[in-house]
């Protein structure tokens, strides 16, 4: 049974320790892999290997004797994992899903040929490209890889921004007119079964381009969320899909529905599914790479979740801060339990769950106020 | 914050697993004791220190150097436990209450002169002891020491019986006329807050005393419901308990409540708290031990939980039958990767949590049907 299993985590942060979290409930052996030797993982495995997910030979090494592999992030040596996987190893998401998503480029030109509508956009070497763009503005600049919780990602509104631009392989992108951002995560197992969780609303912080808060349901006409879900499908089988996608979206002002990015893994739109859902997005993965049967995937209640971020007004009076957030009912704390600080960094979220959505938001309010 | 606070448990089997899976929601670190190399816990912490938590050197050993002490099973050596509180360690449950409750004559001496009702009982030496009371017979015959699973309980009805007694000090306890067995958990932190879970129904097999399903709700008179948290509460008032305890109670046939047995720890009658409470009896026993406010308690749903106990008709077609089980929605499964096979051992339960407990007692059929 799973005990006999050896599953590889490439990634070690908060998402990884929250798939362990739900490997405990299937007895299963984990080993991460993660540089920073305390990142949160690193406290719940006995088998922590302290190496960049990005080293060739480092991913080929810790894959070796793992039986299945699965990653916590994108940034990951691809060529290792196809190695792993030549070997025998069964690497899901596979390496050439997880190829396609992590340069954003390929990742348009992927959607684009399945026929999935988004953003409208360009490849550029560095920032010198721009100039020749300057018709094109105001657009978006994203960095083709290695971008994350806004890292990477910044608007270019007159010419004079593009000196500040980002000069690396980027996407240059055209401006949506947003209405609202939502987010749908799929999951497929190798019997090609695929189940949708409900589309969620996702509040992103204006100059950061962080997630903020993320509402559950995403309060839409039927039709818009219907049309999200048939994406998030759509996307799930023209990858060939083991394991889950989130898949981030815009609802324009005049109601259609467009993609915006992919995450071949676990994600912070999905956090609420622990407590909300009756399958977390967790425990769906793990069903999904392990080719059990998908877990139903209905929300349970009204959630709303909020990013804990890294700040100086936390800090100075964390331990009570917590304490009071603790004490309202229905408020579930995850605490990332990371080493060191770094402002704007995400450490812990908080679900709030609940019988009515105004509950909900009363709630969200008592605790934005402890936290700011 | 918690990141920085070194908890140990001692005893590193499902009970510790679980534990560490709500450990991780607060990025505690955790250091498991345990003389099985291979139990649940090892898998689940970068901190395993294999060895007997009964050993009073191992004990004090392990202790140094951690903040805070907790346990999971009430075999431990409690020498070491004082001693380790004397030098600074936090031992939540204190050694005082684990050593009450780990000898079931003085646990029940403890309740009777707290005016708790208790089947009468005495304590005897061993086995010879049995023939002065064959005037009492038919009785119940429970070890003093190490009883758990229903090992160390047996009924005598005659005195053919006694021959085949255990030979142990032992507590005889008189037969109660029980209609249902049920179970309260109760909490209370350091600063004196208290809060109980809900009464839940267990049922025990006939023959082997090992809890065979568990109900939440228990389908009782309100009255009745309250007596039990009454009794629950003034436990742990009595223990001045830092911890959880579960409180397992005979409802007689003219409807008394009796209390049968105390369990200092996380408990069997609570896993169901994972996925039908607000809070799980888990994080409970955490916001317990660190001071932080208790957890609201409230049931979310009716729920049925079912043990899984090893079995040669199990092992024959295992993997199918639980992909069966996960095929079932709202049937949570908790596999304990146990290594190794002995039959009639708890190797992983499921809960079946739904809207209306016919729902859930539907489900529960099915999945006996595949479990059988």
């Amino acid at each position: 049974m799973f005990e006999n299993l050896k599953m590889g985590i490439l990634g070690g942060g908060q998402l990884g320790a929250m798939l362990i979290r739900h490997a405990i409930d299937l007895g299963l052996n984990v080993s991460v892999m993660e540089k920073d030797a305390n990142a949160p993982c690193s406290r719940y495995t006995s088998s922590f290997f302290c190496a960049d997910t990005t080293s060739y030979e480092a991913v080929l090494e810790f894959g070796k004797g793992l039986d299945i592999i699965t990653i916590e992030r994108e940034a990951v040596n691809i060529d290792a994992l196809r190695e792993l996987q030549k070997q025998g190893v069964k690497v899901y998401p596979s390496p050439d899903t997880i190829a396609v998503i992590q340069d954003k480029f390929t990742q348009k030109q992927f959607l684009q040929s399945h026929n999935i509508p988004v953003a409208a956009g360009e490849a550029v070497q560095g920032k010198n490209d721009l100039y020749a763009l300057e018709s094109k503005l105001p657009f978006c600049l994203k960095k083709r890889r290695d971008g994350y919780d806004g890292y990477g990602v910044m608007v270019l509104k007159t010419k004079e921004d593009i000196a500040s631009a980002f000069d690396a392989p980027c996407v240059v992108e055209e401006l949506v007119d947003i209405k609202r951002e939502i987010a749908v995560i799929v999951a497929r197992n190798e019997h090609g079964e695929v189940k949708c969780y409900d589309a969620v609303a996702m509040v992103f912080s204006e100059e950061k381009f962080i997630l903020d808060f993320q509402e559950a349901p995403a309060q839409l006409d039927e039709a818009i969320l219907k049309e999200a879900a048939t994406l998030a499908e759509k996307i799930a089988e023209a990858l060939n899909l083991v394991g889950i996608v989130a898949v981030e979206m815009f609802v324009t002002k005049d109601n259609k529905v467009i993609v915006n990015e992919l995450a071949p893994r676990p994600h912070n739109s999905g956090h609420h599914t622990i407590e909300a859902s009756v399958t977390s997005q967790y425990e769906q993965l793990l069903r999904a790479i392990l080719g059990l049967p998908l877990g139903d995937t209905s929300l349970l209640f009204p959630s709303l979740m909020l990013n804990i971020l890294d700040s100086t007004s936390l800090n100075a009076n964390k331990e009570e801060k917590i304490k009071s957030i603790l004490a309202v009912p229905g408020a579930h704390l995850h605490w990332y339990g990371k080493i060191g600080h770094r402002p704007g960094r995400k450490i812990g979220h908080i679900t709030i769950a609940d019988n009515t959505m105004e509950s909900v938001l009363s709630k969200a309010e008592i605790i934005r106020k402890v936290l700011n």
